[in-house]
Order: C-alpha cells, then sequence, then structure tokens
C-alpha cells in the first residue's frame, strides 16, 4: 500500500529563483493530503500530475503567508473546474474570515462546502480519523500558533499467500479469520494452522511533518520512531542566534531531534533563501544523524 | 527615453503549466509599475531581474483572484528585504480590508506604509501623475468592478544637436530657450535659430492595459492612437458566446477595438488555460488588425 510525501515547495519566507515556499502532498493508497499551501503551490500540483479535484483534506500549519497564501488560488481553481465535493480544511480559525473575505471581493460563490475543522495549538490532537489512517497535531515552537501533522497508518490486518488461500479455495469470513490469527477447520475437517498462510505482516507507518518550528523537545514523544520526519532546517549552526530569534531552526537542532526521537529517516526542508546550496545542512545534519536527505521539490519519498 | 512592458504572466483564472497569471512591469526611464499581481508574480519579478525595491507604484485592476492574489506575498518580500519607502497602490477599496486582515493573522507590522489610492468605476480618471507620466483608469465591462490603465507620457522638449550645443559653448538657459522654440542672439551679436539645432523631436507615447473586459466600444476614444495597447483575448471565436457570459473578448474582439481605435500595435493576453497553443488567436487577429502580436511571459515590448 502506497504511503508516499511529494514536496511540492521546500523555500521559506522570501522567494528563492529555484525553490517555492512550503507545501506537500501525501499520498496514502491514492488519497492525497495536502499539507501547506504557499503561493504558486497549484503551478506545483499540476506540475507532478496530481488530479486537483483527487485533494479532499487540506492541512494548514499556521497563517504566515509562506504556508497559505496559495489556498485561495488553490480554492478557486477547484471551483472553476467544476469542483463539487466538499473540501476540508485543517487550520486556524483566523482563515476562514480571509477565505470569506476574498470570495466575496471576487463575488464567487463556491458550488462546494469548505468544512472548516479549526485546530487548537495546546497540546496533540487527533484531527482526522479514516479506517485506515490517522492524522494528529504536533505542537510546534513558533512565532505564532503553529502546528504540524503526524500522518499514522492504523493497524492492518497480514497479507496471505494467495497460491494457498486457492489451495484451500477459502472463503473470505475463513481468510478474515486467518488474518485475525484464528484457527480454521474446512469441510474435510482439515485443521489450516494460520501462521502457515500469512505472507506479511505490516508495521505501523508514520510520517511526521514539523515546520515552522525552534528546536523543541517536546515534539520527540509524539514523533517517536516515525519511519520519515520532515523538520524544517531554515539556517545553519552560524546563524543559529538568527533561528532563535526567528523562532526556526538549523540542521543540526532538525538532526538532534530526529536523533533523540530515533526517527528511521530525517527530511530536511524550509531552506532561507539566503543558501543557493543546501550542502551546508547536508554536511551539518549528517553529522549528527546517518539518514539524512536533503528535500527536493517535485520529489517523492516513501515513508 | 526607455519605455517598455514586460510580460510576466499572460493567463487567465486557472493555471496552466506554461503561463502565470496577470502580471506586468511598466519600466518608463528606470522607473518600474507592476500592474496587477497573481499569484506567483514575485517569482517572475525575480526571473526577470527587477530589483523588487524598484517598484513603487502597483495598479490592481480588479479583485479577481488571477490579478492580485500574488500581492500579499509581494507586500510580505518587500518587508523582510527591510523596505522603508511608501508603497502607493491603486486598487479597490475592498483589497484594504484583505490585505489588512492577513498581515494581521501572521503578526506582521510593516517597517513601510502602504498609501491606498482607491479607484472609481464610473468614469476614466487621472489617478498618478508626475513630470513625465501620468496614469489614468480605462473602464471596462467585466463582471465586477475593474478598470485599465493608460500610461501617457507628457509633452517632451526636443533634445538637441550636441555638436552645436558645444560649438556655441551655450548656457542651461539658452538651451532650454532654443528647447521652447525661442530664437537667441549670442554674446557676439550672432542670432541662432532654434530650428537648426533640434535634433528630434519627441512623440508621447501611450500604453493601454486592457483586461479584463467584454468588447467595449466605451474604451476606444480613451485609447485612440495609442502606441502599444494589450488587450485581452480570453477565447477565441468558437467560443464567443462564453465569451460574453463571462465578460471576457476573443481574438476578434481585440482586434476590432485596435481597429478601431488606430493603435500602432497589439498585444493579445490572458489566455485561457484550455489553449495550449495561441496561434489560432494570433491568426483570428491578424485578420483584422495586421500588427498583431501573442504576449511571450518574460519578454519586454517597447511602446
Amino acid at each position: 500500500m502506497r504511503f508516499e510525501v511529494t514536496i511540492l515547495g521546500c523555500g521559506s519566507a522570501t522567494p528563492a529563483s529555484k525553490r517555492n515556499p512550503s507545501a506537500q502532498i501525501v499520498n496514502h493508497s491514492e488519497r492525497f493530503f495536502l499539507i501547506d499551501c504557499g503561493e504558486g503551490t497549484q503551478m506545483q500540483i499540476r506540475k507532478c500530475g496530481i488530479r486537483f479535484q483527487k485533494i479532499n483534506h487540506i492541512f494548514i500549519s499556521h497563517l504566515h503567508g509562506d504556508h497559505y497564501l496559495g489556498l485561495v488560488g488553490l480554492i478557486s481553481t477547484l471551483h472553476l473546474l467544476g469542483r463539487k465535493n466538499d473540501l476540508h480544511l485543517y487550520c486556524h480559525n483566523d482563515l476562514k474570515q480571509i477565505i470569506d473575505i476574498q470570495l466575496k471581493a471576487s463575488d464567487t460563490q463556491l458550488n462546494f462546502e469548505i468544512i472548516y475543522h479549526f485546530l487548537s495549538y495546546q497540546k496533540s490532537t487527533l484531527i482526522y480519523e479514516d479506517n485506515q489512517l490517522m492524522v494528529k497535531t504536533i505542537v510546534l515552537d513558533h512565532r505564532i500558533p503553529c502546528c504540524g501533522f503526524l500522518f499514522e497508518e492504523k493497524p492492518r490486518l497480514p497479507s496471505l499467500k494467495k497460491t494457498l488461500v486457492e489451495y484451500y479455495q477459502l472463503q473470505p469470513w475463513q481468510i478474515l479469520d486467518i488474518k485475525y490469527g484464528k484457527e480454521i477447520i474446512l469441510d474435510d475437517g482439515q485443521k489450516i494452522n494460520p501462521a502457515k498462510l500469512i505472507e506479511k505482516k505490516h508495521d505501523i507507518r508514520k510520517y511526521a511533518y514539523c515546520s515552522d518550528t525552534r528546536y523543541n523537545e517536546n515534539i520527540i514523544s509524539i514523533i517517536k520512531g516515525c519511519n520519515l520526519l520532515y523538520h524544517e532546517a531554515t539556517f545553519t549552526e552560524e546563524l543559529k542566534s538568527r533561528a532563535i530569534t526567528t523562532f526556526h531552526s538549523t540542521a543540526k537542532d532538525a538532526a538532534e531531534i530526529a536523533s533523540k526521537a530515533e526517527v528511521k529517516k530525517l527530511l530536511l526542508g524550509h531552506f532561507s533563501a539566503r543558501y543557493n546550496s543546501t550542502e551546508g545542512h547536508y554536511v551539518e545534519a549528517k553529522t549528527i544523524f546517518e539518514s539524512t536527505e536533503i528535500a527536493v521539490e517535485l520529489k517523492s519519498y516513501e515513508v
């Protein structure tokens, strides 16, 4: 079952010629979740070939422009393309007024509903759930209320060996029993040990998105052991003091969080426009946390 | 004296992979005026190498998103880059609230002033004037209040033949007299006929920006004889009825306006995303008005 993240933008506040502001798509089993929506996100979505109308849930971390200024344009495009389905928006409650006032100014009556889910910034909260996936907030330490998002799979039943399922001509209810680990008895009295039919048990996979934030150990317990951590690294250590005053992290900060949270892989992003090359970020983080990668726009990363 | 327009975006409402929403820079004698500011405009400004802080006047035609959604991002960037100078904004009065609410949500106190000049949409009005240039509105026929902009030079004194100015060792006040067509008498009693010193008389140049609008003959008298007309051509004639219901023009409409207004050159833009090629627009317009060109992004056009 596919679970991957596609980076649409990994730049920070001021635009760099080669980097877009924050946005990314989480694809879990061909359901597409948009995290943040900086200016130009709809162009980036188009470039990576994702169909606009497949996006039903949008998560906005906070109301700095580089994380949401592409949203009204995207909503307008969804409308012009004839969307009818509800769009779920997980965001600060000020965003509703920002959207409403702009729809009114352009005399636009949307053909679909925006269902708002306003975030609380006090503690980690479950904000989305279906039968495969949960999304929880991660409270971050930024200049204005801000939270990241943890995408966590629900436990999945194991896969069975197809050839044996066919050999025994198992019925759906028998298959389910076996997946749940129950021994079954066939019509001829033969007993089937479930362990022999199990092809693969599935680990629970987790993806954590943490941007924007100062170095913040409070998030470690929530992101513990996740498969992939996207953590902001706006600066490198020579600008540590600037990172603190602007409520951002250095590459070293990100790596230390990754190390302490024992994540499997760290993906660095949200780079300041002052850095043409992110080689410095890479070296700085990799010294502390081996499994580090630099986010590249339009590239997908398996969770 | 330079007078040119650089197209930053010539697409319309929904994004096309290869076209940006409306924005362009008018450069008059190294003063830079921004017209419209669709999403992604700041990235386009950066691409064409114009310094952000050189822009002091921004003209917004109307409040459909594809004409202004890049503005808050641009203002934020100007702030982050340390701007101190006033920024003049010519726009619908609803735009102030749209900007204010977003600055408040991001807890941003700008280090510079935005001076608002609210537009009236009843009749053509002078909205900007300096010693070289005037800007007047052009009332357009669109679904919401909308106006284009006419950039018109003030009469300029002629240039003189440098070699003769040096030969006669003319003083500044004598040069000015000659430029105004007055005969002067040198210390030795010699009379100088101003006509003999004039190198070149300057025509008054005009640039008209007309997007978005239905076919509208009311604008002809205002844009009469202008050197360059940028006119929207969202559709071609096979979608004429759609052009009418959505308050847009076809390429033929634009060409007829250009022809009746006897402009020197027509530049077509604001193409619907449905057109991968604008060859159809070109052929349709050129049949009616010979001096037609298709707008190309990041290309500059002399007025």
